[in-house]
């Protein structure tokens, strides 16, 4: 059984450890909550770092006591033996920043008043978070990451990374995402806070943690499940099946298989989620743009980028469409970067990140190994910069 | 400037005036809300009757005062001249069983408790519309139309006219639809439905008229939205665009053009409609499927149908995409139906509906003058039997 051990680390007090945003605010005292697996080489060219999506956290592979019944989010994606070989690599995942899994976000104690911040917490991006992540590296000692793979929002600051910290990373794997958050993800994530700020019990924030808004952080975590999974998949696993009935109920209780099923996973989504830190990380993604700082001009973006890209998407993926990851490939490829590309055929939708293991795993898998080989032999491009 | 006025047919009342539905309840003095325009001709061939999707109402052309600005929900569509063309058709368009524009619905009095009856209203589908319809459309006179037509819940409303009244529709034309809806609607529906339901005013379906629950009514409406849209519409429309500011406000009010679309749309929707309606169409959608009755067999559902079909569907249309279409034309073409189809090229999804009026409308308008050709000469299979 992996055991492994959740760790903090505390940027410590005062003004010189304080994070800059890019709302021109600070915080201070941040925390980053991380786990590890596996072992650093001698040389600290082996260090993968993990990129959590949405409602992931730090625990991404193993158990944390001999008694957990679930392993962590992508165990099947990472460990010893697996596509990321913990025996081969040393894999890092931290909890993003605005998270509510042990690092520093919106339920985090304010240093300035002694009260948590809810929405007093300012509103971070995608650069913030991955601005956070690289102190913990360097507090690692790691100079340079062998990869940085994410799917999702992780894939956003995989990408985020390559852009920002050049130098530091020989590879990259975003995995069903983006480079620009699209005006229909923008609208989904929308209407799920507006059901969170209307749940009365929201009270602008400040609602106790154990009253949470229940209601409306369900309902905004049934309407993006909707768009994690396809129609094809919804189709093939629900279809118009009823839940107990053998015909309808003629009521508004859930009669269908899929009603239920959706409020399953809004029930347990309140159980674990704090609906301030949903509202704060769906913001970021709203905010996502590498093209921002380029007036638009996405292929300028990755003007100082280094290192070499594998994007892959899935077909049946409608936040993140195919056409989307075209759109980075097509801006990487215009900065001569190595880029590989591969769409999976996968009915899956969204979701296919977390369940297409064997065929992502494959192509990841074989993406690091070449990588550690081509940094190992000093071929690597990025590493002779 | 085309005039017309609102007209009220009631059932009347007493049992033998009382509506059967599906559930086994009746509605007893039922009124439905209707409009004509053209004019019946001596053979009273050329009636068509128009049915609406969700949230429409019987005004689908012309003005009720000359003071109105706005005229019908399809006057693009309907009208002197128009492809519907109201100098040769009369055309009929009555607000559906559930409605809030007139029909009898959840709003109304319930003539048991001289009370509204808000959630005591039993739970309606698409067949009892259509059976309610039947009974419109008897009163005036007419043992057969020339057509159907409608879009989206209109075009569910048109397939079941087909199977249940097979001899009193000479040609139907379903757009935008399916015949069987899909877990993803189902789906959607349920969240928009426990916005409402959670919002406090909603308080059981029992809320004053003038305090509705506007919050989870707007929740709900913004996400329906979404889905009449394509993520190419949305992206050429507002892509990116910040309403107000020239960079983000780091804060969680309308910062986004498509955020303030949506919160507009919200906002107006709530002054039009009805909550408690909101649920009970909805539901009626929900549990739409032409192959309920026929353990599934879809085919099976159009067995007794008659007629000829015109189906049309919108390439980018998410919510009832072409491959529904497809399996609604599989199964009319496996009963040797006269069935036309035209997946029409459009950016719009399934607004498209409302806007490719060029094109549908040439189509559709060709599609009625030949119908009303071959009824007016003899030929029309359906007028033989």
């Amino acid at each position: 059984m992996l055991l492994i051990e959740p760790q903090n680390y505390d940027f410590g007090p005062g003004e010189e450890n304080a994070l800059e945003l890019d709302c021109r605010k600070k915080l201070y005292e941040v925390t980053l909550r991380y786990e590890t697996c596996g072992k650093l080489n001698a040389d600290r060219s082996n260090a993968v770092l993990i990129e959590h999506a949405l409602s992931g956290d730090a625990h991404v592979t193993g158990y944390h006591t001999p008694e957990d019944r679930k392993p962590g989010w992508w165990a099947e994606m990472v460990g010893p033996g697996k596509a990321i070989d913990t025996d081969r690599y040393f894999v890092i995942c931290s909890n993003i920043l605005g998270g509510c899994s042990g690092s520093t976000g919106p339920r985090s104690i304010d240093p300035a008043t002694g009260k948590p911040y809810n929405m007093n917490f300012p509103v971070i991006t995608i650069a913030d978070m991955v601005r956070a992540q690289k102190r913990l590296i360097d507090h690692l000692g790691i100079s340079k990451l062998l990869a940085v793979v994410g799917g999702s929002m992780g894939g956003m600051q995989v990408l985020q990374w390559m852009i920002d910290y050049p130098d530091s990373v020989a590879a990259a794997v975003p995995i069903a995402t983006t480079a620009q958050n699209s005006a229909q993800n923008i609208a989904f994530n929308w209407v799920g806070r507006e059901a969170i700020i209307s749940d009365p019990k929201f009270d602008g924030g400040n609602y106790d943690p154990e009253n949470p808004p229940g209601k409306g952080l369900s309902t905004a975590r049934m309407l993006a499940h909707i768009t994690y999974l396809s129609d094809e998949t919804m189709g093939r696993k629900f279809g118009r099946n009823l839940q107990e009935n053998d015909h309808y109920a003629f009521d508004f209780r859930r009669d269908f298989a899929v009603e239920s099923y959706l409020q399953h996973q809004g029930r347990r989504f309140v159980e674990r989620f704090d609906a301030n830190s949903y509202c704060y990380i769906t913001r970021a993604i709203d905010y996502f743009d590498l093209a921002d700082r380029t007036n638009g001009d996405l292929a300028a973006a990755f003007h100082s980028a280094k290192g070499k890209f594998l994007v892959v998407s899935f077909s049946s993926d409608w936040l993140f469409p195919t056409k989307q990851a075209r759109a980075l490939v097509k801006a990487l490829l215009a900065n001569h970067l190595e880029t590989n590309f591969c769409e999976i055929q996968s009915g899956y939708g969204h979701d296919a990140f977390l369940l297409e293991i064997d065929t992502l795993g494959a192509m990841v898998g074989a993406f690091l190994a070449n990588t550690l080989n081509e940094v190992s032999s000093g071929k690597q491009r990025g590493a002779q910069s």
